[in-house]
């Protein structure tokens, strides 16, 4: 008989919980906790979404243990909700519906690298930063950066990408094959190490991006490149988010194999110069960085350069050695807290948007969002991955002013609305989790039924990581 | 109340099945036949699987018209097989159960190009020749080449790729969004024309390679890239399949972008110095091709040669002028029906295989399955596009000598294991279809159930190409 903590009427069963907790204490002693801190530290700690902590937290070691878990939590109906670094935006990690976080941070081995194919296996809990460092001897380097140093298991949750994936793609190209716990316990080792193959459904792209609610994600193998022979980073001003966007399109249009291409506005230009005293003209910018031998890397510097000119850019400036690379990529690096510096306060959060759309309305897009930003009397900087066409602002919040708070949310609302009928999506490389689950209505139509039959499919009891992605029906 | 043509005990209600094509009759006209000839072009006509055909084949000329069909097939439970150009290898066009083939060769409209963003939609009858001819004078093209003019939505739905992946990706990196058919006759849209996102599960690419049993595609949102301003050939041979595919590796593990890295082994070589009289050196080689600048292609070339020489390479011969190139890759081009000359005949049929393995593991696959080849008395020569670990042996059977058919089975199946067994697949691109079904449970293990879960869940009926992909139970 199964006993359920997660009842049909939304009730929960607390002597089915507690059955489950104390099966899970007794098997995994001082690697499981209900402690109220611990469980905080292990909710959404990094927007303006309120903590929902869940009722204990285990630390699993390894793929049969975390089957061990999801084994106890589904004869129970107890919700899992799988956690690596903590880092996602978007309350991926809140447990609304209370539940067992599983920690994965202890499962950080490397498992193998295969050099000569270019790919490595890792555990899930394996941070981007611990992976570089342990391949750089070998000349090799795993470009997906979305800023903070995450799981490899969360990026694959979570889809993500960052600066470089209009290079070298997202999670979704990135991830050869991966080792899932499904909602019954069972271990699914997905795909092979080939790279590529027709066989079959494409399990493992399923599960990159479903953020936990479909299976666990255990174990990632990923693509791996060889570090660059010769790197070059480039500054160059514009009079406008337009032509900044134009020089973007024509140079990826031109096919010159940009490693990045990064869009800041003329606020937050503004934020660095305040910042970091830096002098920069309050123009609209795009930072650059070119991957290749020294003789592409030049001609690829060239080729933007003249592509620049023809839309008004400023003077380009580039460079290749590491301590010069670094000064004309500086504002970009300190954008964050430079922006956080516009407006100063305990009160004051600072709130990430993520839209994505094709790159010929990103012009119209920013200036639009950036128009209603400050019509309503907001700052939100913005900073933009544009050759994917992906940009963020970062909106400064006083999360103590209800009304300003209502006014923010409208923006984001009208923000994501407005990328969705540009033909692009709500969000480009964050996740749904819990924020954005209201656009996926519009964003996917019908998909998004199809999306509930599968998940209906593959966890019937609804325990993986409830009142994610999916809008309540 | 649903009457049934394809009832739980296998068995066939032709009463219910007539019925349907009563009602496709009366809807489509002249556009439905139960016409022999037209059904038999419709089944199986590329290997030596037998033809199976449909009950009948209708022309639908729209979306709506393919919901319009399933709706009727669904309600009579009739099994659909939807009809590109009839090009794939593994029977995916057979009718083992009967039914419906919808061709899709009238929806050959091409959408909308938007030049700005790379990429266009068009329906899934346009073929890749009609697309490439369409684009061409805006500066672009679409890269996968399969080898046939296949149909733009037959390659989504078997994942196709051919000679440039290794550059370009396959159909997986290469579809942005999509349309379907789903079981139940309702139309979804997945995706956005973003170039990333997070948003949701990936229903893109869970139905490209599905191979219609998901859902019937019927337009696709695919990527162009801007036409190469340069474009070079190469030819080398080498002692060894060992050396090719160790040049192959380090050309790869080097970050040359080449565009297109293909072998031929001795006996394909011999077989086009017989079909074309080119006096080649019978050794394996590789075919190159390098796109970029005019600087980057030479510099590609430089690079290559060199590496060529450490793995005991011949002369590398390159050369930009199409003519040139068209001539060093000769035996490339001319290679299948060399090969075909090597053992002429009414009987013998060409029969390809398609195993993908990690790159690491390439010279073994193609070294062993070679011996496996010879020491059985078949002939097969080797085409490989190695820079992604794929290969194909060409074998030429005599399909009156059954046992020659047994050896040919039996050397394929242990091709085919053998590539499993080196972390490898199946198949790298030509599809699971029928002919490949077997083997997908050693490949997948506990992901051949989650496969089933899922077809159980969008095709309850299990109306949507039923016997593909999936073993019987």
């Amino acid at each position: 008989m199964v006993v359920s903590a997660l009842r049909n009427d939304g009730a929960r069963d607390e002597v089915a919980l507690g059955a489950a907790l104390d099966l899970l204490q007794e098997r995994f002693g001082s690697r499981f906790t209900r402690g109220l801190e611990i469980r905080r530290q292990h909710a959404n700690t990094t927007t303006w979404l309120p903590n929902e902590p869940a009722d204990a937290v285990v630390f699993a070691a390894s793929t049969e243990e975390v089957s061990e878990i999801v084994k106890i939590c589904a004869a129970h109906r107890v919700p899992i909700i799988p956690f690596g670094t903590g880092t996602s935006l978007e309350g991926h990690v809140n447990a609304p519906k209370g539940g067992v976080s599983i920690d994965l941070s202890q499962m950080n081995k490397i498992v193998a690298v295969h050099a000569e194919d270019l790919d490595c296996t890792v555990e899930a809990g394996v941070t981007r930063i611990q992976l570089n460092n342990f391949i750089r001897d070998q000349g090799l380097f795993f470009p997906i950066d979305p800023g903070a140093d995450a799981s490899l298991g969360g990026m694959a949750a979570t889809r993500a990408s960052g600066t470089n994936a209009v290079r070298y793609g997202t999670m979704r190209e990135n991830v050869v094959r991966l080792t899932a716990v499904m909602a019954d316990g069972s271990i699914v080792r997905t795909g092979s190490r080939a790279k590529k193959s027709s066989a079959g459904y494409d399990l493992t792209r399923l599960l990159v991006g479903s953020e936990g609610t479909l299976g666990i994600i255990t174990e990632v193998t990923v693509r791996l490149h060889g570090l660059p022979e010769s790197v070059a980073a480039g500054v160059c001003s514009f009079p406008t988010v337009e032509d900044a966007c134009n020089a973007a399109i024509l140079t990826i249009q031109s096919g010159i194999p940009i490693a990045r291409i990064e869009l800041g506005d003329a606020m937050m230009i503004r934020a660095t110069n305040e910042f970091a005293k830096l002098g920069l003209p309050e123009t609209p910018h795009l930072f650059l960085e070119f991957h290749g031998s020294p003789a592409s890397v030049a001609e690829q510097a060239e080729q933007f350069a003249a592509i620049a000119q023809e839309f008004n850019g400023g003077e380009f400036a580039s460079a290749t050695r590491p301590e010069d690379r670094t000064k004309l990529w500086q504002a970009r690096h300190d954008s964050y807290f430079a922006v956080k510096g516009l407006r100063p306060g305990d009160t004051i959060q600072s709130v990430s948007t993520d839209v994505c759309v094709p790159i010929s309305r990103l012009a119209e897009c920013v200036t639009e969002t950036s128009a209603d930003i400050a019509a309503n009397g907001l700052i939100g900087p913005v900073v933009g991955h544009v050759g994917d066409g992906n940009f963020h602002t970062q909106l400064l919040i006083d999360v103590t002013n209800p009304e300003e708070i209502a006014k923010a949310e409208a923006v984001i609302s009208r923000m994501n609305e407005r990328a969705i009928a540009l033909d692009g999506t709500c969000t480009g490389e964050h996740g749904v989790g819990q924020g954005k689950r209201k656009y996926l209505v519009k964003e996917h139509g019908h998909g998004l039924d199809i999306m509930r039959v599968i998940k209906g499919a593959l966890d019937p009891l609804g325990i993986l990581n409830p009142g994610k992605i999916l809008p309540d029906a």
